[in-house]
């Protein structure tokens, strides 16, 4: 039963199962990749070259069937950041690694140039099979092909073309539940790691045997229905809710209102076009045209803030529309149109690159004066150029930043090379604190400070006082404990207000650790995350002075409240002081 | 008589002349720029942005016709480091700036997108003139038809199309004596930084009045006297001595023979067939087909390193095929065929781009399979991309880094951002500590530790040692104190073997400030100026950690002496301890 470390050396061509060092034992996640890197690969390493590796870890209770657990967390050095990375996703591969007894499966060396494999963890053994046959294809019929291959019963990860180009916009795609590339670790780049080591797709087989173990079955239960109870109750998460109605696009409307959703490349605030991308507007059309919502992401999920969408004629399916993607491809490029936003997201999905990165790219490239705002038809052949692999193809695939270097362009909205999600952080300053701070670039998900903020969830706390540090500081704490322990972060609006909740948390990652940590040492444990990244950062030569926000945002004021970025420097840096 | 400092707000459109304030009246070249950009500018601008400036200082003694004085310092934020730069280069418009009276030309601001101008600076007055006409023009061109439009009796600094693109491998081009673009402040991006604030180029009349004041012209005289003597007398630098006969090209055969000529992107440190491409046979060329040898970049130049390569026929002059160009063009993309390198370089000029940069930029695309080592003519048609401005074009005109983004290269030779000159320094650890620690990013000229380490000049120095610290520091503030009394680096080779030239030089200096610095002095004056622009650096998010060579030479062995550059990193520290 116990569970193994899996290494990989793709330079040797070797597969090892390892028992887990006593260190590691009581990680999961976000917690056990953040370490293994830091300890493992050298701060200088280039992140294509020989000394990176590329980690996946599911979370300390994922597959244990507590609610929303299916989280899988992938780390590496990142080719967009230059720093550590932990990027997770909801997806059904994350349940089935670590019920297969995978605590963590390590990607390391490089393979011969331009050599691809799949990698099959099979019920009868492991083994590297050549994926020549599925270079320069989609993930969509990848997908499909790989089930012909390797039949139903198994799921995947992979990267698609932009990974192929090694290119710093790669994510990397997981299986949802139809067995479609629609869930991602998308940020920072690490389909470019895996890709560099010469690994295409993971294929695992769902085992025969469940190796999970939960050391104290009854308080993990005790803590399983706390938490699922609190799930039921609280607005946002509850059946019938605003996630489950509307999925996370729900916050189109609310975040325009607020002026705080970047229109044009972080020009303007708000725009009343947006109405016509809402969540609410797309729950209809899902509904017209037979799309699925709600919809989970993975077999633990009691939100299902999830959706397929589809063309008007119920063809092309794609899982899915999050509010990040229809703002990224949308507003920020000026397009309010889901038919548009629809096709650039399938692409994303079949191209393997992350949707926050691209609209933003898409909208840096229209700044730069390759097409005009609101240029669907041309967003969309942009990704042809991506799919074509063209010299175009191979600068939009690396990133808005690195967009804007090739067209000239000083508005480029990023920290640490990543850029930003859909909140514009001149007026709601406290998401800003955590894009500027967070070692991982301008990340919503680090310290959700649109929570209290925008949502009155979590506490209320005014978009505008700069006084954010704090909160964001412990927002981002108590993130790197639940992404270690493998939920997913959308719990964070029940447990935030519903103490028994947060309880059953704890409760459940004692109940499978066997051990009896307070709230207050899951967020010591956080704290700790942060600290094994920031370090990591540090020594790849990062100083306070890359936790600051873009020159224009401090510059230049957003309509329509006309406000610049103005937390002081001294706030951000409080972030990292006890 | 006074000297003044001309400010030209782009955004305004207002030029107006300062007088110099008492901080900045002992200051002069490098010293200048990087105090005023350090005073001026925000760490934190886009170096694209319109918080950035572009300053010209000509040196201390530029102009007054004190031996090879003819040097001017741009400095900015630099598009290709993120740090503060300083590039400097002999040319007449350097003088002519000086006698003019500008102790410092500042270009702030932006104008409108896509607008350009020329900077006139006349006899009858300053005007801004509409460029439109000279837009995609090559300069070889463009510099004819300024001298048709503005006459003879002027010089000129501009941007090629490079510029025009905004990209980070943009130089800026001088004029040399005969009026052609050849000569450089080519590293370091400052091109973009130019075109960015809407300045194609600057046109400067020769004045009718010499406005440069030597307070005191008695010891001012002495000392040109005593370096000229030097200058005359040193292997290196006399009448038929190494440079005079062969210019810089005179170490291809030498460092070839070190086991320290980068070859093939830095994969081979000695090829047999760089004799081909070496000074010697370059020189015989150049006297069978016409061309000019020895030449002088700038007026008051008598050591002769330059000169003026044709192709076969006599036609279609370069100047000038450094060492460093002929290296980054021909072995290090494994071409060894003098006409080719020529065009090559011709096309940089034309361009305007850095050769070393434009080089080591080919060699990366060659490692990234976008055409083979040594393919002369694929080298050539990549050049057309950047004339035609093409996504490819984009992509090479931003840099080695960049290109090796764009095709997922993980060996890239760079420093900060920087590509590297012609010397490994795997076998000559010396010039990788100049290398690592300079503020400049990867650079020879900042502390030329080739002298002692190869050339037997300043003393002898094991190129193997590795405590190479208090070498690179030394030589380091040393050419701080050249570049800022506005003197050729060249005459390092004489003064530090001359005790005379070196006592020259503080005396020319002396001369024109009426000043009584002693050589300690001048020393701890280079000490000031690396500081500031150390601190600039910091800032602007730079730490030690960025002090380093990229991961593969710390990994990778060098033939033929199979050595990986082992310098510790206390000992790069080192540089920066009194």
């Amino acid at each position: 039963m116990t569970q193994k470390i899996l290494r990989v050396d793709m330079g040797k061509g070797t597969l090892n199962y390892e028992d887990v060092p006593e260190k590691y034992r009581r990680l999961g996640g976000r917690a056990l990749t953040s370490k293994m890197i830091s300890d493992e690969v050298p701060p200088n390493a280039h992140p294509l070259g020989p000394n990176n590796k590329l980690i996946f870890a599911p979370g300390i209770v994922t597959g244990t069937g507590s609610p929303n657990s299916g989280r899988i967390s992938a780390g590496a050095k990142s080719p967009l950041t230059g720093g550590i990375k932990e990027s997770n996703a909801g997806t059904p591969f994350a349940k089935t690694l670590a019920q297969k007894g995978i605590k963590a499966l390590v990607i390391e060396g490089k393979a011969k140039k331009d050599k691809y494999y799949i990698l099959k963890l099979g019920n009868d053994g492991e083994e590297l099979v050549e994926a020549d046959d599925y270079l320069g294809m989609g993930l969509y019929k990848a997908y499909d092909k790989l089930h012909e291959e390797f039949g139903d019963n198994i799921e995947i990860t992979g990267v698609g073309i932009a990974g192929e180009l090694g290119a710093a916009n790669a994510g990397i795609s997981y299986t949802d539940p139809e067995g479609m590339s629609s869930r991602y670790s998308g940020r920072g780049g690490l389909g470019a790691v895996m890709a560099s080591r010469g690994i295409k797709f993971i294929v695992i087989e769902e085992p025969e045997e469940d190796k999970i173990e939960i050391k104290d079955k009854e308080t993990f239960d005790k803590g399983r229905k706390k938490l699922a109870k609190a799930l039921s109750e609280h607005d946002v998460t509850k059946k019938g809710g605003a996630l489950y109605s509307y999925g996370t696009s729900v916050l189109i409307n609310i975040i325009n209102e607020s002026g705080g959703l970047p229109q044009r490349n972080f020009s303007e605030g708000s725009d009343d076009r947006s109405a016509q991308v809402s969540g609410e507007r797309k729950a209809e059309e899902i509904k017209k045209r037979g799309g699925v919502r709600p919809h989970k992401c993975s077999p633990s999920c009691i939100i299902r803030c999830s959706e397929i969408w589809t063309k008007e004629d119920g063809k092309d399916p794609v899982g899915v529309l999050e509010y990040e993607s229809v703002w990224a491809l949308g507003p920020n490029c000026g397009i309010y149109d889901l038919d548009v936003i629809g096709e650039l997201n399938r692409a994303c999905n079949d191209l393997g690159m992350d949707t926050i990165e691209a609209g933003n790219t898409i909208a840096v490239a229209m700044e730069g004066g390759l097409l005009d705002f609101g240029d669907g038809e041309g967003a969309l052949k942009l990704m042809d150029e991506i799919y074509n692999k063209t010299a175009l193809g191979r600068i939009l695939a690396n990133g808005a930043e690195y967009t804007g270097r090739a067209f000239g362009v000083d508005r480029i909205p990023t920290v640490k090379g990543q850029a930003m999600p859909a909140y514009d952080p001149r007026p709601i300053k406290g998401i800003g604190v955590t894009y500027a701070t967070s070692p991982m670039g301008a990340d919503h998900t680090a310290g959700y400070a649109i929570a209290p903020e925008i949502m009155g969830v979590g506490g209320e706390a005014d978009p505008f006082d700069i006084k954010k540090g704090e909160l964001s500081k412990s927002l981002q704490r108590a993130t790197a404990a639940i992404d270690s322990a493998g939920y997913c972060l959308f719990i964070a609006f029940a447990i935030l207000d519903i103490e028994e909740g947060l309880e059953g948390v704890v409760d459940t990652v004692n109940g499978v650790l066997g051990t009896d940590y307070s709230i207050e040492d899951v967020m010591n444990f956080g704290k700790q995350v942060l600290e094994t990244e920031r370090e990591f950062n540090k020594r790849a030569g990062f100083s306070k002075e890359d936790d600051r926000l873009p020159e224009f945002m401090i510059k230049e004021e957003l309509p329509p409240h006309n406000v610049v970025f103005d937390v002081p420097d001294e706030e951000l840096d409080s972030v990292w002081e006890d």
